[in-house]
């Protein structure tokens, strides 16, 4: 008796959870994903640095979509091995990816696309560390097939609908610089954690600033997400840091995003960039992403995070989130990918490919 | 040829300096003083706990007044061996409080005291660690006639001025608690660093407030002098914890400072008091006082600090603070002592006492 696509799905997610890839050790998957394309006869190929590449990966008659996946998992949280109960597959990375790296596999393996589309797969790591130590950029680097695409789907989870768009993202830190000297006579010194209390009080301040963007809701939002002060109970210090994250919507350059950020800070203290990761574009209104939308009568949201949409997009790809998995599920504890959904990602996709 | 006043005090304070004695590990200075007293003729004993006395230690016909020195530095900074030269003794300890141990030491063998005045002598340790910690309130609760004493002299750094008073001390943990979440949507969680930035912004914007207390001027003073929150760039966290000390003058009954305190913090986050140490009364107006002041021609100060004369007067002895070295060298790098300054107040305690 033939499995049936539930079943296969579920096996194969199942398989890919129990296949530990937390990130910097994605070696072992990215083995076991090459080994399950060449067994099914699929064209695919070790892409170097734990990248595989499978399916259509140049441009030819038909338009090529690349179905995207990383292939690294945050830190075990008491939840490896999976297991399957209740519709579910259950585990670490279930909805955030592995069930969308499952849903990759099996299309491939059942050879959809070549319809109205080419489907090309790309499978990578480290994408859970900061974007400038993750594995896509590079690659996207030395493959120009891959640049040829006409449009990318991230299958990150979005819970089934197309989560178009995403925030950039500037960390930095703030350092407030005092004079240090003896609590007694604090006036004689200049408290830097006083300092740091105005600056991250005014910044807090600052509500959410709604953008619309292409037709989307993106928020524009910073936070103060730590902060570090002082050398003893009876000392004014001299300095302390906080580190500010700050998401910045599409259509706001780097460089005016940058600007912004040092007019709210530097008025309190010393701003460092230490890093900046791209906004992407909303592509909402591609052609394809349009016929994919009307194939599975899907909701067009804003993706409110930062996801590597935004580094298919600095290498000019349009590109989208979909995936089965919840996004409430990423990263937790708890963390599980519901049967149907993959399926009904699977269907869409087998569909709407052809 | 017998050695001057001022070369036997140089000597001593060297000796002393060269006998470490960071906080907990006073036995060995201890052990020297007691050994000099004895070598000298002079009354002494072990008073258990690394506590020596020597001198006159219950009260008589004459006034009966203590002469106080902790025995402990704090840790050394590169400035152990000690040395002579450009008239003043170097070395760890020296201002604070060596140079007043050596004077302590030449008075006793030196036989002072007996006209005005009999004079006792008290050397303790751990005094530079939080007063809960410290081996004179022991002390004195386990020595009945030490608390029939008229009048104690802590012979803390002054550069030979009275300093009379002394400030309560408080020290207290702020908790900012909130709700954590993702920072690319953090109005959805509560962070709790921006708490702590805005109760920390409103504590600071108090300002020094003046006090006169028994003609003398005091400065209530509170500061954040740590601050500690987050978990990572991407994290809206959920607690931050600050550290207050607050400085309150004499005149103010410690549950008063307590509940200002609170006043100021409790709006922002939860106040746990860690430890008040009391302030101490000024007794410059006591006919001991008068009559060292008017001998000595001396400035009369307010101590804007807290000083172990707090602990001599939670047993109802009238305490002051007088010394040879200078407060601005106290636990620096560089510290030192005049050696003109060991003989003038060698000298005056010798010839006000008798």
């Amino acid at each position: 008796m033939v499995a049936t696509p539930s079943e296969r799905l579920a096996a194969r997610t199942l398989e890919l959870i129990d296949v530990p890839s937390e990130s910097r050790d994605e070696r072992a998957l990215a083995g076991y994903v090459l080994g399950a394309l060449e067994a099914g006869g699929v064209a695919g190929r070790d892409a170097g640095d734990t990248c595989v590449l499978g399916g259509v990966l140049e441009r030819g008659e038909r338009p090529l979509v690349l179905l995207a996946g990383h292939l690294d998992t945050v830190p075990a949280q008491g939840n490896h091995p999976g297991r399957i109960e209740g519709g579910a597959v259950h585990g670490l990375g279930a909805a955030d990816m592995k069930g969308s790296l499952a849903v990759m596999l099996e299309l491939a393996l059942a050879g959809a696309g070549g319809g109205a589309v080419d489907l090309g797969y790309v499978f990578f790591g480290r994408e859970e560390l900061p974007v400038a130590e993750g594995a896509l950029t590079p690659l996207l680097g030395r493959e120009p097939g891959l640049r040829g695409a006409d449009l990318a789907v991230m299958m990150e989870p979005t819970a089934g609908a197309i989560q178009a768009g995403c925030l950039g993202n500037v960390n930095a830190t703030w350092t407030f610089r005092g004079r240090g000297g003896h609590s007694a006579r604090p006036w004689l010194a200049d408290n830097a954690v006083h300092r740091a209390g105005a600056g991250i009080a005014s910044l807090a301040a600052r509500e959410p600033v709604a953008h619309r963007f292409e037709g989307l809701a993106f928020t524009e939002v910073v936070s103060v997400t730590r902060v570090v002060g002082g050398i003893a109970q009876n000392v004014v210090p001299d300095v302390a840091t906080a580190h500010v994250n700050y998401r910045y919507p599409p259509g706001m350059p780097a460089a005016d995003a940058q600007a912004r950020l040092r007019g709210w800070c530097e008025p309190h203290g010393e701003l460092h960039i230490d890093s900046d990761a791209p906004s992407a574009p909303v592509v909402a209104g591609h052609p394809l992403v349009r016929s994919l939308v009307e194939a599975g009568d899907l909701a067009v949201e804003a993706k409110q995070a930062w996801t590597p949409i935004a580094e298919f997009a600095a290498h000019g790809l349009p590109a989208i989130n979909l995936g089965p998995g919840d996004p409430a599920m990423a990263h937790t504890r708890e963390e599980r990918v519901e049967i149907a959904a993959l399926v009904g990602v699977y269907e869409l996709l087998a569909g709407w490919a052809g």
